[in-house]
């Protein structure tokens, strides 16, 4: 039997989910939750305290909390691999490579691994899944000194960060994203089930180390349908202000 | 006459435009740099603390920079309006007002801005432009106490942020992004000049002042041709690394 605070808990994930309530707007006071639902406020309290450890609500704002993400959408507050994210959300992560090859580092590869030109890195191409449905397809180069370990995993690993992690001991420190929108083409549109020309999200990243070393850099594509990304951010070092206090 | 540093910075623009150095990769070092212009080291210099300024390029990584952002790349580091950013970018910010409108507020416009559903709201779609060129699309509503200073604002203001902080002293100061794309629709088409269906990145924001106290809420839909957005972030607080301790 699910507790009470579960099932609440459960209903709000679902509410958030439907936008009802809504990424930046806020929860209903404790009160009124306990009030709407019939329990204690007690047990709103544990429901809550469910959905704040999952990143999904944060602090408080007088008597109430602002959602701080849905479940299909990312935060880029801190570095987190696919899996890692679909882990916090309570979904299943899944990965299957469909190609995978050794080439000489191009121009541009050369650039953002910080490889000489010509070094033999290794090109994957990956679909990823959310509870068994495709939605990002990742195109990764790895940089020389890795690509054996990658090629070491076996094509279906739902986490590659996390098997690097457990075989080599390495972390993932710090990412360099950069954002935009591209229409399916042929090749995305059947490997993520969508039609051609419809909208993805794009990231294209660089990973490195803690030392800033480049592991990999990826072009990946997100089914918009199915994944968003948010961001909090603030004025912090006010370029506004700045300019008017003179 | 065009001072040396000054072409060699706007070489070094141009370069990274056509994502010869590309957002996350490096820099040539300042001797390399010298050599290739057939400069000082001390003219690299201070064309590369130009760039540094208008935060291109970050610190130092060794002898070389990271490329941190392009030109057309808008960085979540901090917020910052339209206009804002492409002034650092060195770059024309417009602004045209097609349609504004007083409405009462619906059940979402009563959650992210934190009013009684019914209260009169101002929706407004505004056409932003780039050195002329429109690129993105603001279907913004203002919460009813900020209204009645943005519907005194002239169509063609080129920063209604600016604007605001002049005549009521309001800053933004927070902002919660949710990111994804969408497809253009025959209205986002015209106005920006796009083809029905083209790839659009959309960025739906509630932005509040500093006591928390949300000013709008807009959906925002950027030419993904003409801008994107970059985001860098760090495992910090690091759920991989205590998940293997325990």
């Amino acid at each position: 039997m699910t507790a009470r605070h579960e099932e609440i808990a459960d209903e709000l994930r679902r509410a958030i989910d439907r936008e009802e309530y809504t990424v930046g707007g806020l929860l209903p006071a404790e009160t009124d939750l306990a009030a709407h639902y019939g329990v204690s406020r007690g047990t709103v309290r544990q429901a809550v305290a469910s959905l704040t450890a999952e990143g999904l609500i944060g602090s408080r704002q007088g008597a109430r909390r602002v959602v701080l993400a849905g479940r299909r959408s990312q935060s880029f507050a801190e570095l987190r691999s696919f899996a890692q994210w679909a882990q916090t959300r309570g979904r299943e992560a899944s990965g299957e490579v469909v190609g995978q090859r050794y080439r000489p580092a191009t121009q541009e590869d050369s650039v953002r691994l910080q490889l000489e030109p010509g070094t033999t890195v290794l090109h994957v191409l990956r679909v990823r899944g959310l509870d068994g449905e495709p939605v990002l397809l990742e195109r990764t180069v790895y940089a020389d000194w890795i690509s054996p370990a990658v090629a070491a995993i076996e094509p279906g690993c739902p986490s590659v960060t996390q098997r690097l992690y457990e075989t080599t001991g390495l972390v993932f420190a710090y990412g360099e994203h950069v954002i935009d929108a591209v229409a399916a083409g042929a090749r995305d549109a059947r490997l993520l089930g969508v039609r051609r020309t419809s909208p993805l999200l794009r990231v294209r990243r660089v990973t490195t180390t803690r030392e800033g070393r480049p592991v990999e850099w990826s072009d990946d594509r997100y089914r918009s349908d199915a994944v968003s990304f948010s961001v909090h951010n603030s004025i912090g070092n006010n370029a506004l202000a700045r300019k008017t206090a003179g």
